[in-house]
């Protein structure tokens, strides 16, 4: 998901994914708030009608924009569990704890907190990032578990570590977003921290 | 903030108490994007053109509302420095990870992460909870350093620990918000395996 100038796309091909990039673009110029469909047709560059064509309004295309958003993270953590479980773990982390990310992917990061934040209320966006979720831990727990099995890891309850792994990098993207100057580097030691104690340590 | 029946107040005694502990009722039942002078003169026993007397519009009464709340908070964790650090910082976790919280409580939260969503492209919320941050923080921070101090902890940088423990607990406000069936106690056993190691493991 973390290309290195913070764009998630390639060179869009059909006229969907023209809409899907518009609204990447727009979202991460002016959050959710302040998104317009006359925000996301400035970055479109066919006719605004079409994108009325395709969508009912602004949040039709923003869970669509979501359902795509987990296709490209799907790519972003292949399934096929290779190499060293604690180096692809710790490939995972470096991923999210980026000390200084691109400009863009913040904007982005702070995007999807405001999305997700329509989740409190709004069961189409619950059951969108529950998929996100679902998805995330999964991968996250295969790992764990082929630690474990080839022994990586010392014996744990991958779930528990996922859920664990999972609720501190939301709790980083969530701050980052909202406060200034979060310092990930102390949140990585700590996590470093726990996962030596939960999984690396000898037994 | 966590009083067993999840109302955070006592009887309110002024209209101001009256307007801020109406906008409570009112962000509980109906959250942040919902939200109307209405929907909170719905809870007020006295006239809506007070609350308009008081206030220009509902993000300014939120605004007032937050202050007011860091004042609740401020009271929930006082800065006395007694007793036994440990439990004093695990007497915090279990009151912000309580595993079956009143209702009234979750509502609240959730309503919260609304708001703080707001602070992405809202300067004004940014600041109320920069303030609600740096409370936090330092409270922990001088709990941490006075269990250095006493010999109850080993020796860590404070600072990193407490912006840790805050960055799991925003983590577990954030999605106990937003998905159904957050695991806290799974969250706890992590955070307890991280202190163990930072803080209580004999050096």
């Amino acid at each position: 998901m973390a290309a290195n100038d913070g764009s998630i796309f390639e060179a869009p091909e059909t006229t969907e994914d023209e809409i899907i990039h518009a609204t990447y673009e727009a979202l991460c110029d002016h959050g959710y708030a302040d998104l317009t469909i006359q925000r996301i047709a400035d970055h479109f560059p066919k006719s605004k009608s079409l994108i009325y064509n395709h969508y009912d309004g602004k949040d039709e295309l923003l869970l669509e924009f979501l359902a795509f958003m987990l296709e490209e993270f799907k790519r972003s953590i292949p399934g096929e569990v290779d190499g060293d479980p604690r180096a692809r773990l710790e490939g995972v982390l470096d991923d999210i704890l980026d000390p200084s990310p691109p400009e863009r992917l913040l904007q982005f990061e702070a995007a999807m907190v405001e999305l997700r934040a329509q989740a409190v209320n709004d069961e189409r966006y619950r059951t969108a990032f529950a998929r996100h979720d679902r998805f995330f831990s999964a991968r996250l727990v295969e790992g764990i578990q082929a630690g474990i099995d080839d022994g990586s890891f010392r014996d744990a309850d991958p779930e528990q570590v996922a859920d664990f792994v999972i609720t501190v990098l939301a709790g980083v993207r969530y701050y980052r977003a909202t406060r200034p100057a979060t310092d990930v580097t102390a949140i990585r030691e700590g996590l470093d921290a726990y996962l030596e104690s939960m999984l690396y340590a000898q037994e």
